[in-house]
């Protein structure tokens, strides 16, 4: 049996990962840790055995109790504070807790000598503002982190490094891009959307109005069940110490998200900015290259941005 | 009267601040914080105001009350876990203290919609492993830090970008390469060898040998009075939001540092490497470019290398 740690047990893209492992009938045994019960239960996942504890990552011996207890051979770093909105509303709060909690899990795994090897999960917010001559973005382009999220999530990333060379840990990154999918939260841009549509669909209306940020902005979306199987595909084919993009290698404005799922679900939407969702800084353009882990490990995403907002829109019509 | 808030008030920097303030004559307040009371007395600094108070920067509501209470001009920020070798020893904590205490100031200055300028110490050690072609190292080379202390720097600097760009804080940030100068801890690499010589010049001994690490590596030391002139330049006519090394613009290898002053004191030595205080990852060549600086402030270095190696070996010898 491999074992699996997951932090973050609870949230979007965990239940996608158990999902794939038991429809690839993987023999795992996965432990997984939050700070809230998951909403999935025990058989939403046949052939998987999986359990989960309540633990604050900010609990330094707690975390490393249950590591010596679970010795995992992976850790899937899933746990942080992702709301770029919520940043900048308390940057404090967002910075230390994504940069406390990943280094209270590395001390956890070097102080006991484990083995285990640790994804941790990154995004590509950290490229920040980028001029159009660096798109698509390479792992090796610069950061320019815009958000007190994203400075975090390079600070992570810094500090994987330094485990990686000075410690010998066995730490592979991310640099995921924006994922979406059935189950996401609506503080999210495309949940967001697609409630509201959906909302406006079940009172009937041919037409109606959302609110919204500033939708010029262009983002590379990746389909959620398409990050899961990179991320496996990582544990088993990823190096060392690496970097990798996950995305779909194209960008899609929130104008055009809103169009084609207008089209799908048949009203005509106008909009409206709520000065609320308008960040203090904000990237015009994030476009990935994914070159790297589809040469290195074979993946390429699979799922169309169109299937993926059918069945986003789907989720909401159901809920 | 300028009111001058100082971090790390009885630190090595600090004091040479204050010496700088008072033989220019300025009309300056000046509120000191530190865990621990300076080893100066009131009249060490003539002319100058100062007062001395006990803050513990982690502790976010005392940070707030004297930043409302003093509401300074100024703000140096010189409180810092700087040794790269405790942050080997203790990642987390000297992780968390640099980020932290940094995020407690700027919160503080937000809340109260202060309008002081800040400056953001940094460090060469933010560059990290460089090539030998990017060498002089400048403000937009890459950074690639390769210790605890190095990504908490990098981090301190990211978020001091977002605090500017996103609230309009007025900050400046400096990379100050290795100051040295009388009075630095011996826990830092040319005191550590100029207290090693003298006490062997006291035994009245013609040679002798010092305990080092690796003594290959070559850095840009600059004295810490020409450092804090820098400080102050900046302060004055700096850029907000900018970046600033502050360098000699030559490197020099430890060998040399101790062949030099071996030769002021002449005494033979030889030296023998202690594998304690040899580092996990070490850069082996740092010198920086002070071109920004020089062109927009018109700071340059006036001290010597030899002329701090002879006045850090007086301090020793004199204490």
């Amino acid at each position: 049996m491999t074992k699996y740690l997951i932090t973050g047990f609870s949230g979007f893209v965990s239940r996608y990962f158990l999902e794939y492992l038991a429809r690839k009938k993987r023999r795992a045994s996965i432990l997984g840790i939050d700070l809230h019960p998951p909403e999935f239960k025990a058989n939403d996942f046949p052939g998987l055995a999986w359990k989960y504890e309540k633990i604050d990552l900010m609990e330094k011996k707690k975390v490393e109790d249950i590591l010596w207890k679970f010795q995992p051979d992976y850790i899937l770093h899933l746990a942080s504070y992702s709301s770029v909105a919520f940043s900048w509303k308390n940057p404090t709060l967002s910075f230390q807790n994504n940069t406390n909690i990943f280094l209270n899990l590395l001390e956890a795994v070097r102080k006991l000598n484990l083995q285990s090897r640790i994804l941790a999960v990154g995004s590509s917010d950290e490229y920040g503002n980028v001029t159009p001559d660096s798109l698509p973005l390479k792992e090796d382009s610069p950061l320019n982190p815009v958000s007190p999220y994203a400075v975090a999530r390079v600070s992570q990333e810094l500090l994987a490094k330094i485990y990686v060379e000075g410690f010998g840990l066995d730490i592979i990154r991310t640099r995921s891009f924006n994922h979406i999918g059935p189950g996401q939260r609506e503080i999210f841009v495309v949940s967001s959307f697609a409630r509201q549509m959906v909302e406006l669909g079940k009172r009937r209306q041919s037409s109606g109005q959302i609110t919204t940020g500033d939708t010029s902005i262009i983002r590379d979306f990746v389909d959620v069940r398409d990050v899961v199987r990179a991320y496996d595909l990582l544990f088993q084919r990823g190096r060392t110490g690496e970097i990798y993009n996950i995305c779909r290698g194209k960008g899609c404005s929130l104008k055009e998200i809103i169009k084609t799922m207008a089209g799908i679900i048949k009203i005509k939407i106008s909009t409206k900015v709520d000065p609320k969702l308008i960040r203090p800084s904000e990237n015009q353009t994030i476009i990935g290259s994914n070159r790297k882990i589809t040469k290195e490990t074979g993946w390429q995403p699979e799922i169309s941005l169109e299937r993926s907002l059918k069945d986003i829109l789907r989720y909401w019509q159901e809920k």
